[in-house]
């Protein structure tokens, strides 16, 4: 499934920024195909972008609808129907990371029969996969992992992908989350696959490239969340990494969605996570950490990025205040 | 999803012994259940218990026709369906644990509709899942583990449900795959979860339970496989396991399916094991290894089990030669 762009970012009525962190991704990653964005009444997200009505967003040459918002139970709001299908009478596609699938609404799924227009739930995926077969394939890969999940993998694997391609470096984002796939235009949403296919799905989704051409795996999960790491290690492994990068938030009291496990320490992380990541492929390393610092002062973080540099001997940085362009140094210099 | 009892062991025309080992499985751990078999011409394999028409099996009592028998692509074999409606009309349900689900063969629908019948295809999933929550559950459980896939998972826990059973121990297989959940009755076919939701449906397969009960978890894959090992880890996270006993087979010479990997050794097997299952319960520990020594004579199998024995300090059996008793004696002690 690849989205066609540029996209029109609808966020309908957004309580509040969060609530459109998905289209805010979009916007602040993309905003060369980040045309516009659509809200309605009461919405109090704003993604910083153009207003358009669904008119206008035709006009503009937009070519996908991306419905970024989410609401409780994963629904439409009110109204949201109608403007979908006046989208798709404009000749627009519509991509939605809705949990209940856009293409099981029959006046949407009609309209898009009628009009040969595309409808991508991209959290569900359209293929198959194979079983994952872990033959080593020309390319490198690097995979961001980390303590918990929704830390940072994906904002920087992404920061990673704008510094390599800055120093010529090539370089692409492979997504495996919804935000991700609206962003890269593809990807598989691994979560999704079901658990026997999730290493061949990875395997899939960065395959055999140039010896010199770097994929930056948007990781999932993490290796310590008692839900999820089943997911993180399917990835892994069938990413073959050869260089890991640890993500990590320095003032959450516990894991996500489960008040009684604490965060792992960092050393334990990066030694769990190179350990599996040996078993498709042995020379793997990691080649820095990437924290966010955001709930500490500029003080307190660069303290706390400055301790952990020495004490792990790895190059440690927040990808919002400092970059990333030290992991990347540490890359090149291999 | 739950099978009505006593079963009819369809084979089909299984060109020998191993095409039928699902239906074996049901005939040597549930001989009570298991009424008789059909066999078409040109079968040859052999269950060991009566050969049944469908008439006759309806006549005998039987509830659920057991579609046993696995052929290249998964497909029925010419005249089955007509067969198997005869089932459906006379009564009974009808299980599979072929890829293709027999639900969606129009004819065998349409007639379990018509007479109210069930069709379980056992591979897939009927029921949706919550998200594994690692909250700490009362009740014991023990899982195997192994080196490597088909490596006596399923038997050891059967075996295991056995001896403690004939012991007076409260113990019950929970089953994780086709062959196991037709031996139960029920259970989930975790490798056909969709990832997300892995370890959630373990923790719904064996609950809560008397502080004195064993769940004997029939475990999949092993961390050691790059195609499964994602399965395996959200099995272990969902089991919260309080014992583990590691399966293992001497001879086999690398990872079923993948040419390039090799066994891990016992030792690495056990402490990843651990490591893992140590995230939702700290208190788990390994109480034995189940050794396949089929490819060993009389004289080396108790050699290797003697070594083995001695270096892992562990009770070290062949469920099939010596039985599970010393791993129960073990259980017991602690």
């Amino acid at each position: 499934m690849t989205l066609r762009t540029p996209y029109l970012l609808f966020i309908g009525d957004a309580p509040d920024q969060l609530a459109a962190k998905t289209a805010a991704g979009i916007a602040y990653w993309r905003p060369d195909i980040s045309k516009g964005q659509m809200r309605l009444p009461g919405c109090r997200a704003d993604l910083g972008i153009p207003d358009m009505t669904i008119e206008e967003a035709a006009k503009a040459g937009v070519k996908t609808v991306i419905v970024g918002t989410t609401n409780r139970g994963g629904v439409l709001g009110e109204g949201w129907e109608k403007l979908l299908v006046e989208a798709i009478e404009l000749g627009m596609d519509l991509a939605s990371g809705l949990h209940h699938k856009l293409a099981e609404i029959p006046a949407l799924r009609n309209a898009a029969a009628r009009h040969g227009r595309q409808i991508a739930d991209v959290r569900h995926p359209t293929r198959e996969f194979a079983v994952g077969n872990g033959i080593k394939r020309a390319g490198k890969r690097l995979l961001t992992v980390g303590t918990d999940c929704s830390i940072g993998k994906m904002y920087t694997a992404l920061a990673l992908e704008r510094e390599m391609r800055s120093r010529g470096i090539k370089a692409d984002f492979r997504a495996t989350g919804q935000t991700g796939i609206f962003i890269a235009g593809d990807g598989v949403s691994i979560d999704a696959v079901v658990s026997d296919f999730v290493s061949g799905a990875v395997e899939w989704l960065c395959p055999e490239h140039d010896a010199d051409h770097w994929d930056l795996v948007e990781g999932q999960g993490s290796l310590f969340h008692a839900s999820y790491a089943g997911v993180t290690l399917g990835l892994i492994h069938g990413a073959q990494p050869d260089a890991l990068v640890v993500c990590h938030e320095p003032t959450r009291p516990h894991m996500r969605g489960l008040p009684g496990y604490k965060l792992p320490d960092l050393k334990t992380c990066i030694a769990r996570n190179i350990e599996a990541a040996q078993l498709t492929n042995p020379a793997v390393r990691c080649v820095g950490l990437s924290i966010n610092t955001s709930g500490l002062d500029a003080a307190a973080a660069q303290d706390y990025l400055r301790r952990t540099e020495d004490e792990l001997v790895l190059p440690c940085v927040d990808p919002v205040r400092v970059g990333v362009g030290a992991i990347v140094d540490r890359l090149a210099a291999d």
